[in-house]
């Protein structure tokens, strides 16, 4: 007898299919059985593509089939838009097309607080079990695998890379792959998944945590279904990649929001907390965070020293930088000797001046060039890691300051490509007017945003997240090798 | 015998001046000699203006005279862009022309931490003090008074408004004044104040604390000359209009940063925030919330109630929203019962499922619309605040998505030109490639943003943001209240 299949083995067959139905496809843009069509199309999907709808022929340029049962051939994935009441209807079909797994992208179930959709979710789970039927969801987005052109929103990076997501909000997930994607992430399989009550998240943690595909995970979560088993799985995952969990549902309003949304319950906040800090999962506070650690754990190597060298900008500027390093948990440390050996050799007057952070404006006129410095910095075994806080705002005039920007970040750029110490950029985003959007000067901060992504460099906007991100990706690498009786 | 002039009707004086003299200035481009003269040109500086350089007969336009001595006429306002050697000659030629007050953007004294700096600093501010001269420095950036066309940087706001500011750092207030500038925000006078030897600290917040032009004040401040005075003078301003007060030099490296870039002492960080909470004072964390803080100031109401009506948005962003309100010390309170009622009468079928934060995906289909429910929620008197939250990301099509903004957002503009309650609006500020820069549909965002500016509504990139500074706002109402011994 052929032992049964693990989850996981089910999960990647059934991410991986040759063949895709979209049940209550439509011609109507704009529309849900449309949109999935079209993000597939737009995406490349390459494998057979079926809408299924009784009262089309043709959707989107696709010969439409009545039903899941009227297809000619096997269905590896089907896509559900249809409404709650045709869900158990599509499931009874499945069989008959050696369905691999069924996304419900229908909501309106659990999540309303009523009786009626409670017991539906509960029956269309339960008849999904009896055929071994792998449900995503009800109430997600599904999948986006852009090795496989398999995708739910538009615009979506096509490239693949190595961040893996699980979230159970799927507007939440479509703003990650998004925001990460501009700043050079890539990805390797993104899962919305909703109710939770077929796929749940330990299913997908353990999925991903197997996968070579993903050497990142990030996850946004608002309740589970086993605690105990998700935080073994997280643990284990965090043990072996770093996994960053955001929590929806902190507080009291979070938590009555999260049960309206996916008939979650949230669960206390300490406890989550205390938790995913002793699973040594990396614990981000907002998006914005979420995205930030993505960033720094796709770009950056293994660190587990917290002292940094902060170069760039002037003033107040570097004043609010070495704070927020500083509060972020970094060490922003007295220059190291080495370095302050050759400022004394190359420019004597500024011995008790120039410090860490470095302020450019007090280097100007003296013996020694910035680049100098910074290279110097970056041998130093007395700093771990360089922050590179570009001055993104200036006196000058819109030519003169694109030249020296762009030669600040060329200067960055080849201290990188030494390869002599982990280095990371901050540049900010301010908010524009519609008269700044053309050429003018904020459109070169965009350009170079670009060329660092594409150079390998991690960007932030600010030396507060840089820092943030810094900081918590060295204790994640610190806490791994405490774990694993490592020597340091 | 005439009574002394007090320093605030001398700053008036010096802040009004019918001439200005640039010493040290210059025609190259993208000097400070340059672009002092230049700052004053584009920003319509209507007096006299008069570079002064012994080499040169014309700058930019307008006569040069050798020294300071040689203008025929008065000279009220002189600006220093000479090295600090020529300093004190320059000094002692202002009686002659009877100068109001010295702006030193010299710099190099006593930031060096070099005693001749500091020796030559002590010096010049001794000279002035004989001839009874308001001394604005060294080491700034000097007046930005959009009313007389006075600026320190290319393309400040020229429109003014009620925000003054006191920043020891110049970078700093530029980017102070571009930022809340952008998001609609008029300033009366912000001043760059340097090393703080002559006019310091305490000086400007007593002037700008009576300055009819002011009614907000924003605070960037490294260290004080006189602590005693300063939160004397904090607690007297505060009482009367809004100061916010953004801290530099909270960590040992930030204190050591201060003294190279403005010799300045930081102080203790506690003995900071508890005596500037004790003063009634608003504390900013960063740059980025004392640009909210100022936004916030700005345009909404006196708010002592937190009760938060939350808005926009689905899934996720709603749980997160939720959070985000509550950790910055919201109320975001259950429906009260009369919109309840609403609910119950008009969509009976959302009464256990529709809470506050308002997910707009549940109420689709519902017998009632969200502008409806909004209405009803602005005229509650169980919430004192709403704060709306553009779904900034959404899967439809372009064209689609900025016609659903758009929607979202003219409804919001009519809930807030009813003038029921207090509103704010929030939209992210993503990062952005190069391809969305152009007619992509970010830039509606932005025409939004300009939009809400100019109907006066308070716009935040972020719930997070927003709610920190709505707390923040009703806290210092409230606390004004109770120490103005007011009923609440």
């Amino acid at each position: 007898m052929k032992p049964e299949r693990t989850m996981s083995e089910k999960l990647d067959t059934f991410f991986h299919p040759r063949s895709i139905a979209v049940v209550g496809a439509s011609g109507t843009p704009n529309t849900f059985g449309y949109l999935f069509m079209d993000y597939l199309i737009k995406a490349g999907y390459k494998g057979m593509l079926y809408p299924v709808n009784p009262k089309s022929e043709e959707i989107l340029g696709f010969k439409s089939y009545p039903f899941l049962k009227d297809i000619p051939g096997d269905v590896d994935y089907v896509i559900s838009c249809v409404g709650a009441g045709h869900v158990l209807e599509m499931i009874h079909q499945c069989p008959g097309r050696n369905v691999k797994g069924v996304h419900l992208f229908t909501a309106r179930m659990r999540e309303t607080g009523d009786q009626k959709g409670h017991d539906l979710e509960q029956h269309i789970v339960s008849e999904a079990g009896k055929l071994g039927l792998p449900l995503l969801g009800p109430n997600c987005m599904g999948l986006y695998y852009p090795r496989e052109g398999i995708s739910y929103a538009y615009d979506l990076p096509e490239k693949p890379g190595k961040v893996g997501g699980i979230f159970q909000s799927g507007g939440t997930s479509i703003n990650f792959v998004r925001y990460a994607g501009v700043r050079g992430v890539g990805f390797s399989k993104v899962i919305s998944y909703g109710n939770a009550s077929g796929i749940n998240e330990s299913d997908l943690l353990e999925y991903l945590a197997g996968d070579d595909e993903t050497g990142i995970i990030a996850i946004y979560i608002e309740g589970v279904r086993d605690g105990r088993r998700f935080f073994k799985t997280l643990r284990e995952a965090a043990a072996v990649k770093p996994v960053i969990v955001l929590k929806g549902g902190k507080t009291g309003a979070g938590t009555r929001s999260t049960f309206s949304h996916t008939a979650s319950i949230a669960g206390s906040s300490n406890t989550w907390e205390v938790l995913i800090r002793q699973c040594n999962a990396v614990m981000a506070a907002d998006m914005d965070e979420l995205v930030d650690l993505a960033v720094a754990f796709n770009y950056l190597p293994e660190i587990t020293g917290k002292r940094a060298g902060v170069i760039g900008g002037s003033g107040g500027k570097v004043v609010l930088a070495a704070d927020e390093c500083e509060q972020a948990g970094l060490e922003v440390v007295p220059l190291p000797e080495d370095v302050r050996d050759l400022i004394r050799e190359r420019a004597p007057e500024l011995d008790n001046w120039l410090g860490n952070p470095v302020d450019f404006s007090i280097m100007a006129g003296a013996g020694l060039i910035p680049m100098e410095l910074i290279e110097k910095m970056a041998k130093s075994s007395g700093i771990d890691i360089l922050i590179c806080n570009v001055t993104e705002e200036n006196p000058f005039d819109d030519a003169f300051w694109a030249q020296l920007i762009s030669f600040e970040i060329n200067e960055y750029l080849k201290v990188f490509s030494a390869g002599l110490k982990p280095l990371v950029v901050t540049m900010a985003n301010p908010v524009l007017g519609i008269a700044d959007t053309g050429e003018w000067r904020w459109k070169t901060l965009l350009e170079k945003r670009e060329i660092l992504a594409s150079e390998g460099i991690a960007s932030f906007t600010s030396v507060r997240s840089a820092a943030t991100s810094l900081s918590k990706l060295a204790n994640y690498y610190l806490n791994r090798r405490m774990q694993h009786g490592g020597v340091k």
